[in-house]
């Protein structure tokens, strides 16, 4: 497959000494084990967004808080980019290496520090598996919300990073609402706490801030989280839909009857037709767009809910309703859905999987905007997504051997983040910025949005080492780009008028 | 009443040509209402804080946005400090004018601009008043769920800068967790967006960062809110207790029972009297402590979670648990809760309302560290908080005119917030910083958290004009105060290590 990689990047970022800076290393900290050697180097040259590749120029990976601390002051003081990384599952490029930068991978840091089942919260280091916390609190019936499809892999310092999302995080919100404290170190090594283990805390929001800043302020040493009473029951209602557009009304339907779902996740025929023949999930093959919608609580209270989101259902013209009937046809509906994207990629040598985020009642809208779009650049695109908080999750289907096609693609995906953004939504909604979707930035933000988020970074990071290039573009950068700002439900450019 | 004023801040704060001033705004808006005579300006020489007072130097009244920004701007050209005031109901004195200032108010901008059902979203103005967004929500079945006491009076816009919370911020969340958008505008008056309809926006997360910043990054404009659905049903059980501490264990054990109570609330034996004699609400006068616990939700759930608590409550040791009978006892067991300020205002010519925060975990020692700092200083201290989120309001009784009771409440007041600070609570829960809590920033902070703070006010407001004074001390401020830093947990004063 082609690879995809922005030598701009790396082209701007000033010459380090190398060898100097593995001498400091392996004299100050002769315990700490360093991959210097091409091949060793190999294995670390992505994250989960594969199609771009870099081989760091030196990997770390520290067993202790203390070594981390000194890596940071000796790429300080050597003017070396940091690149931290968790169990590298990103599908934004956020642990891209550099090539003129170290890669800290903290995947060693993998103690549950402490479970409180009394205040409700784990302590964790970094490099926690997501899924492991809930495994951890289970015992108490307790569980962490958040819960991105690479849970068993990915960890929470990366899911503090990227601030990660999930099929839950509709009713128990991102990463962000479910943190109460982080601990880091500044690009000097120096240690800071943000947040704290009461409700509020004074000052500004700095874990909040911290949160979703993708490796650009500092690298997190400690995670407290907040864990929840685990629901009784949960049911999922299964609607079929003879049009996309139908079953994004009935989306938008189901949060105006006043129902939280604890997942509402919308497919089209295309991604029904793959899950199905890959899961055999038992979905209707027919059907334009399924949605479903899990209800999760106490017994009663679901019961009602699935009466009445049944009603919703049916008013806004599905086909059919099917409610699971037991607990493995409930676990049959989730798994079509959690393997679609491998039952999609299946359908083509390569997959390009979308991240923009929209208002809920621009969905009917959007859906014939990306079918639009990918008439235009002769690709076809598979929606697969979590309609209740309107992340939308198009696959762009493509083969990279056909000249062409990877470029195809990549265009088409700017365009459908750029048409999110046209409808006053955001170019993603829990994958990240990374370098991916480093030019939509400069769709998303204006000029004077974009020097207040360099006036941050500076205020953390004023040598600019952590994890530059990523996140927030430069403005030379949007300014070469080119003028496609597009603000605030504004649309300047005439294709998208069409919508 | 004696008024406490620092007179250090103005002092610090370069002269300002008020003539010129009023000349410029006067030339270039010549509809807008600016107050200047002293017995004009007199009014609003404090907010809810009234302890602290200081005249401004011109008050603005502008009605319309454009007013707004001109004002911003010629302020800035005449590097004039702006301090922005809403209904002026703080009570941290974050409001409190300059002597060197203009104080702008934004008290007029009262249009609820949008409610939107389907989104279960409201857009509006920075004046319109708290309660009154969950009344025109009223006719889809939706609310705004943060409820500050003053959530007749207090404005939106207050509201954000404050990151006020509730009775019900246990459950639903402080003002941050329930946002969706805030429009303001830069020191220099440039417009900005901060946040998105949607359920994440890329970029550093400048919406957290901005709400609660009390006025130092710059003055909204606009606020979209999140709606909830009303729960169904309430109910609410009044346990008393034989000791404040069984009280305070028995909060952490309902916590740790996995229930989330709408409210979870705690008076002593001070407090139940006083609300007692004044609004008969049937409160055991007898007890120690008591606990109110409200269920909400639907009616099989809250049901079961009555019983539940209760079981928790008499395991706890509680003399006496009892069931609000119908809808006129709960609303009595609250209006005791809510009237209890007023009702301890009346045992006393003054009083001073604290706000720290404190794991739950620690609230049988900090209530015993309270009634001991309490016997020293020789004051009477009533407790009436929201145990449940350990957000303590402890009211320190004192009488002005006696000599040096001022001086000894305010003196108390900070020895029970770094109490808070040093078993990893914090200085404010819900009130805010301001100018009164100002020195114990020192003991909450280190150097180089306050100086982060510091660079981040200056990538929004580079010439500090905005609200100077509040919220976060110069780190001047702090060497003078003197080396009272205890910092997550670590006690360096031996008073403190009794407890």
């Amino acid at each position: 497959m082609t690879i995809l990689y922005d030598e701009r990047l790396d082209g701007t970022l000033p010459d380090v000494d190398r060898q100097a800076l593995i001498q400091a290393l392996r004299q100050q900290l002769p315990e700490l084990e360093l991959l210097d050697q091409e091949q060793q180097l190999k294995p670390y040259e992505c994250d989960g967004l594969s199609a771009y590749r870099s081989t760091p120029m030196l990997v770390a990976l520290p067993r202790h808080l203390d070594q981390v601390q000194r890596i940071l002051q000796i790429c300080h003081a050597h003017r070396v980019p940091v690149v931290a990384r968790g169990a590298g599952t990103g599908l934004s490029g956020g642990a891209l290496p550099l090539e003129k930068g170290l890669l800290l991978v903290m995947a060693r840091f993998k103690e549950i520090l402490q479970i409180d089942p009394a205040a409700r919260c784990a302590r964790l280091q970094p490099g926690v598996r997501n899924l492991a916390i809930s495994q951890a609190a289970a015992p108490w019936g307790l569980y962490y919300a958040p819960d991105p499809s690479s849970q068993i892999a990915c960890s929470i310092g990366g899911n503090v990073a990227e601030n990660a999302g999930g099929v839950h995080c509709l009713k128990y919100g991102l990463t962000v609402h479910n943190l109460l404290k982080v601990q880091m170190l500044s690009v000097e090594g120096q240690p800071l706490t943000l947040g704290s283990e009461a409700l509020d805390a004074p000052g500004f929001d700095l874990l909040a801030l911290f949160t979703g800043s993708e490796g650009l302020l500092g690298v997190i040493t400690e995670v407290t989280v907040k864990l929840l009473p685990k629901p009784q029951i949960a049911k999922v209602l299964l609607a079929a839909f003879d049009s996309v557009e139908a079953a994004g009304r009935a989306v938008a339907d189901i949060i105006a009857a006043g129902i939280i779902p604890g997942g509402l996740e919308m497919m089209d025929n295309l991604a029904i037709r793959a899950a199905e023949d890959f899961i055999h999930a038992g979905y209707p093959v027919d059907a334009e767009a399924i949605l479903l919608c899990e209800l999760d609580g106490v017994e009663a209270d679901v019961h009602d809910d699935c009466e009445r989101v049944r009603q919703v259902l049916e008013q806004a013209g599905a086909s059919e309703v099917r409610l699971a009937r037991d607990e493995a046809e409930r676990v049959r509906f989730w798994a079509g859905r959690k393997n679609a994207f491998p039952a999609v990629g299946r359908l083509s040598p390569d997959y390009y999987c979308m991240d923009g985020t929209i208002p809920r009642r621009e969905l009917p809208g959007v859906l014939r905007g990306i079918a639009r779009l990918a008439d235009e650049h002769q690709l076809r695109v598979a929606n697969v997504f979590h309609a209740g908080d309107g992340n939308m999750h198009p696959l762009i289907l493509f083969d990279a051997n056909q000249p062409g096609e990877l470029e195809r693609a990549e265009a088409l995906g700017g365009k459908i983040l750029e048409l999110c953004v046209a409808v006053g939504g955001s170019i993603t909604g829990e994958h990240g910025v990374g370098r991916e979707k480093i030019n939509q930035m400069c769709a998303q933000f204006n000029h004077h949005e974009l020097t207040l988020f360099h006036a941050i970074k500076a205020a953390f990071d004023p040598s600019g080492l952590l994890n530059p290039g990523k996140n927030i573009p430069t403005l030379h950068r949007c300014a070469e780009f080119g003028a496609m700002h597009i603000h605030h439900g504004q649309l300047p450019f005439p294709e998208l008028e069409r919508f």
